[in-house]
Parts: C-alpha cells; structure tokens; sequence
C-alpha cells in the first residue's frame, strides 16, 4: 500500500476571496506538504491558488480536480490535474478524493463539497474567523444524522495537526 | 419547442421524513402536475416518494433521476428513471433538471440540490414550517453573490403558483 | 410501478447523419411511440432529432440527456431535457437509462454508448445498412465476454418490434 | 507551470488478462516511470495493477481514478486515488486527464475509454500483438472524423518514447 494521505482544502473561489483568507490558505497548504500528505483542491482560483502554492512552496504534491474538460483551466501549481468535464458535479470528486478536508470561509461551493463530504462521513475541520460556510458551521453538524462534526480551529497548523489526528485514527 | 415546464421537488428521504412533511409533498405533487408541468425528483423514499404519488394520482408526468445505475432502485411512483450510476454526484442532475425548485424539510442532500441549483440561478421556494434547511434559508440568498433568493411559501399550492410564476417571467 | 418502457435510438449527429439515416431514425421514432414506449435519446441533433420528432410525430413522448448544462441546447422534439452538465459521460446515462439501444449509423459517440450499454448487459439492435459502428457491430459481441449480442434487424419496424420482445423477455 | 506529463495505460482488467499482458504493462509502467511521466489508470486490476506496480519499482508516481467512491478499492500500486463514485462513466474521466494514452490489448471497458479519448483528440498509441482492441483499431482512426490515428508500435519502450514524442509535438 503506496497510498498516501490526500488532504483537501476548500474555500472561497477568486471571487469570494481576500489576501487575508489566501495569506490562511497558503499556509495551510505549506502545512500539509510539510505532514507528507498530498494537497487535493478544486484546482482553480482564490483559496486552491494559494493553497497550492503552499503546498508547492513546502515540496509537496498537489492535484487539481477541475470542472472543465482540459487540463489547461487549472491553476499553476498543480502537479497532477483531473479535467472532469464533469462541470460542478465535480464537487463530489474532491470531497471523495479527501481522506480529510480543511475548509477556509467558503460561498454556496464550497457548501456543496460539505455537503458531499458530509454524507460519505469525511473528517472536516474548519478553520474559524475565516467567515462563510467555515465559521457558520464551525462546530456543528450539518443535519440531525450527526454523521461528522465540522470540528473549528484556530489556525492552519492546527488544522493540519487536528485532520491527521483524525484520519490516522480512523 | 414541446418541452414541458419541469419543477423539481426536493426534501428529505426516508431517513427523516415524516408524515406531516409526505402530506406536503404529495399535495405538492398534485399541484404539480394539475399545473401541467412534469414533476421531477431525486426517484427515492421520503419527500420523493410522496411527491411522485401525488403528481400521478393528479394526472402527471413523473421523471426519478437516481444515484443507482438500474431502474429498479426507483420508487413505483416514476414514468421515466433515469439511473444515472453516478452516485450522489446525481444531485448536481435534478438541480441542472429543474426550471424551479421546491423544497420541503431537507437534509444534507437538499442542501447539496439547494446549492447546485443555486449556482446556475434556478429558481427556488421552500415551504415554510417543514424543518431542515428549508425553514434555515427561506427569504434568504445561500451566500454574499446573492444568485437567487430562496422563496419562503406557506402551502403547496402557493409554492407551485409561485415558481411558475418565477419561471414563465424569466 | 407505472413505469414505462424506454428505448434508447443512438447513431450518428449532425457531423455525420444524412437524409436516408434521418428517415430510417424518423421511422423508428415513430414506430417507438406506437409501441407506447419512451423515446430516450442524446437530446441533440442529427439521428437524435430525426428520432425525437418521428416519436412526437407518432404521439409518444421524449427524453433529451444532454451533455450540457441548460435545456435551450436540446433539439426542439424533445418533451423533457435532462441537462447533465457532465459533458460527454453523459454517454453512460443514455445507456443506463434504456431497457433496450436501437443502433442508427454511428461514429465515436456512439461507439462509446454502445460500449456503455454492453457493460450493464442492456439488449441492443443495429438497423443493418445504416454504415458506421451500427453495421461493423451488427450480428456480433462487442469483446470476448459475449454480454449481449448486438442483433442487426433490416428496418425500423423489425428493430421496435425485436427490441420489444427482448425487453418484455427479461 | 509545474504540471507533470500524465500517461494513461489502459488495457484488460482482471477478467480478461494474462501473464503475458501483464508482463508488457508492467515493463510500460517502469518506461512511464522512467521518463519522469506520471502514470494514470483506472485503478483497479489487471493491465491497470501491473502497469502501476512497475511505474513504482520504476520510482514514478501513479494515480488510479476509480468507479467506486472509497479509495479501499483501488490496486495497491496507487500513490492517488480519486475514488470518483461515478461508476463505469469514469472511463471519461480517464481520459480527459490524459496526455497521451497507450493502449495495451483491451476489452468494452478499455474501447469506452478509447472513445473518450479519441473525441477530445488525445493521442494514442496501441502496443500490437496484445489482442483486443489495441490490435482492432491499431494504425486506424475510430471513425470517419479522423481525430486521431491510433498508431501501432512494437513494445513498451516504443510506446513511452512515441506518446512523448506526439505530446511535446503539440
């Protein structure tokens, strides 16, 4: 078993994001190169740019799951890309690509990729005071299955250390 | 141009459904097809069931589009079954299916349905007083890009009157 | 169970369709709706419109799965669309979604659905003399596995009829 | 730009393999590896687990994007998993994210993603002498499009060396 840990790291696009949130996502990607998990993201813009270009910048490993059909639309710091061609479907993708997600603010996408990684139970931690979908469900379940709680933290070094606790103990 | 207006109605399944909100939902599906429009569905238990139900005991069109790759897996209540056998990724399918929404109750699946047909701005209405995300986000938008505000409605019949008001003004 | 019967015509699209495979896809849409059974096809254009409106023509109905993302894409015949938004997967849907494949001509999509049919075992007939994969196919395999022999008819009313009994033979 | 060339092997899976396929996928794997290519497959047995055991004694990275939707169910060779949970319509997925494609004999499944391949004009190239569909379409295009020719070689290493010649051509 060669596998590695693929972690995955959702957030607002280009256009919901902030320097603030990119500065948190840059160095939760750096974080996770450095834990010898592999990135996962959306493989765009906004938080997955900055999230890849940690990882990168950490000598990790990143793979971009796109919407379109060619790998030519992901952002420049993905080592690996899957053009889906599936559209936005490709959300469940990343969510079960994840053996765990990391989430920094996030708009009604970012909510749908929760919600795939809900269902399937994927670990989630949300990193708080990044507002959107992040800090509204900070500590909480999403519905009364109660199948995971979206445990909140406080920085991105803690949600590394926190998602590994949680998939090595699994 | 013979394509039929096509209202999705979206809620919980079996898991947490009851027979207040199936009540709704069958009267849901009645007004559905006595408007003439095809009701369209996630083909499964619960809200779905119920719907299906009402719109052929009122003269309707049924479509089920499901998770599963055979027909088999749908409720007895669906004319047409799609099977997609691509997963729960099919919820990305009924949003994309769907002139107008409506919501009943809800889970995480509504919830992942509410942000895929949030994303390409379908309309959509929640019904009031049945739980879940319905109730959360009605008289909302899901998120700062305010795509489309989700509707709150206090019956049935109003729901349908009003998304297809919704749809024949676009 | 009110399901009804549906009956995939598959074969080539406007790149690749000419008059005489229109009017042998128009007859067999027609004969499609005389059965009473739906007419499911890929939504677009070429052999799937010829089909679409023989079956309007016969007084059936029509699904359209298209690998778009909104119903404007679908050809004019078709009662209800089905946007996937998946792009052209949408090829395993179609076939998922027939209790028999009626084969037309066909190029590479359609050699892609046919592969998607034969997987899931569903029957499929090729109208002989109709060129592309259709003829190079008909009265064979696809591989070494033999799911289901792909039987070459000599007209639409023989490839409905045939069709039919395999279905209702299951 | 830190994209890495990605190679698709596909080819028979368990149920229609042998030693010998095995024997040539797993030379092409090392060959993929060798070249600093990443190597993609679907993931699960026969061509697909040889080719991804020798891209690993090669020292490349794999990825396996497979039907189910937990990454359990991939071969033990697979440093990625993309547990897509669309099923058999992942033989899109497959191959959008190709480069290039080598084609290693070959039954339905492997002729679906030789279709998805084709439409999109991914280049292909099939080892001949493993029977199948790499020896059916070998030195052919699939239809009368003439997208690509899939272009017969005599080994693994010609395989490697050929695919790489046709994707840094473009």
């Amino acid at each position: 078993m060669v596998k590695k840990i693929q972690i995955l790291v959702i957030g607002n696009n280009e256009n919901g994001s902030s320097p603030e949130l990119e500065k948190i996502a840059y160095e939760t990607g750096i974080e996770v190169a450095r834990s010898g998990a592999v990135l996962v993201s959306g493989g765009l813009g906004g938080v997955m740019t900055a999230a890849c270009k940690g990882a990168k910048e950490g000598g990790g490993i990143t793979v971009g799951i796109i919407p379109q059909n060619d790998a030519s639309f992901a952002n420049k710091y993905c080592d690996i890309v899957i053009p889906t061609g599936i559209g936005l479907a490709r959300d469940f993708l990343t969510a079960l690509s994840a053996d765990g997600v990391i989430i920094i603010g996030g708009a009604s996408g970012t909510l749908s990729e929760m919600c795939a990684a809900y269902m399937p139970k994927r670990p989630m931690i949300a990193i708080k005071n990044t507002g959107g979908f992040a800090d509204k469900y900070s500590d909480q379940y999403l519905d009364h299955r109660q199948n995971v709680k979206i445990i909140g933290v406080s920085s991105p070094q803690e949600a590394v250390k926190t998602i590994l606790d949680k998939i090595n103990s699994k």
